[in-house]
């Protein structure tokens, strides 16, 4: 087997782990769970939105943070950016397929947190009070 | 009713929403999906820890970052602190039941991002290409 061949199919025998710390998948994750990634989203799979409404939608996010999370993102494949031809025209995010995807795991993940926050704060209490 | 039952009453009937940038849900949301937290909780939904072979799992971290995480983590009612009779005394990290399903959802997520690297990868070489 020519070398070339036989290096790809190393790599592609190669599975992805988040562990490894130059695994591009470790990247990947934290592109999704980043403190407005995670955000931007979840709010994705709620509806498409345009730039502004996505911000307000995401409060607190500045312009800068939102427009290189909404980058990376698409980079990755997660969320789609659509020009309308409109006039003026308008431009539109949503989630890919597999942006929907993953915002799937986020959303569960997060109505966990919000409908658990009465334990967590329990918690809170109780370690605040012992250390 | 007095005005301290009306207002516990009130609070009751609040809603967390991690959309509001005040919520204290935004706040463990971003502990549990933190560049460490997520790695630290899928590691602890392994097997328990002591501290030196979880920083050794989670590939990267410094002690300062590793300790940080855990701290807040034990705060938040996720992660339990064990001290074992042994001599010399040992500490193991654990999961507590409310940080088991916090990281059912995390592995979930890791899992579906590891095993749809390659579109990842695909999308990524297609946006560097046309951006």
């Amino acid at each position: 087997m020519p070398e070339a061949d036989l290096e790809a199919d190393v790599e592609a025998d190669l599975e992805a782990d988040v562990f490894a710390r130059d695994c591009a998948s470790r990247e990947t994750l934290q592109t999704v769970t980043g403190r407005w990634g995670v955000l931007a989203l979840a709010a994705l799979a709620e509806s498409n939105y345009r730039f502004g409404e996505l911000r307000r939608r995401v409060d607190g996010v500045s312009e800068r943070m939102l427009s290189q999370t909404l980058q990376a993102l698409e980079r990755d494949g997660l969320v789609s950016r659509t020009v309308l031809t409109t006039i003026p025209p308008k431009v539109e995010y949503g989630l890919t397929p597999l942006g929907e995807k993953v915002a799937g795991h986020l959303t569960g993940l997060i109505e966990f947190v919000e409908s658990n926050m009465p334990e967590v704060l329990k918690a809170r209490e109780h370690y605040t009070r012992t250390t």
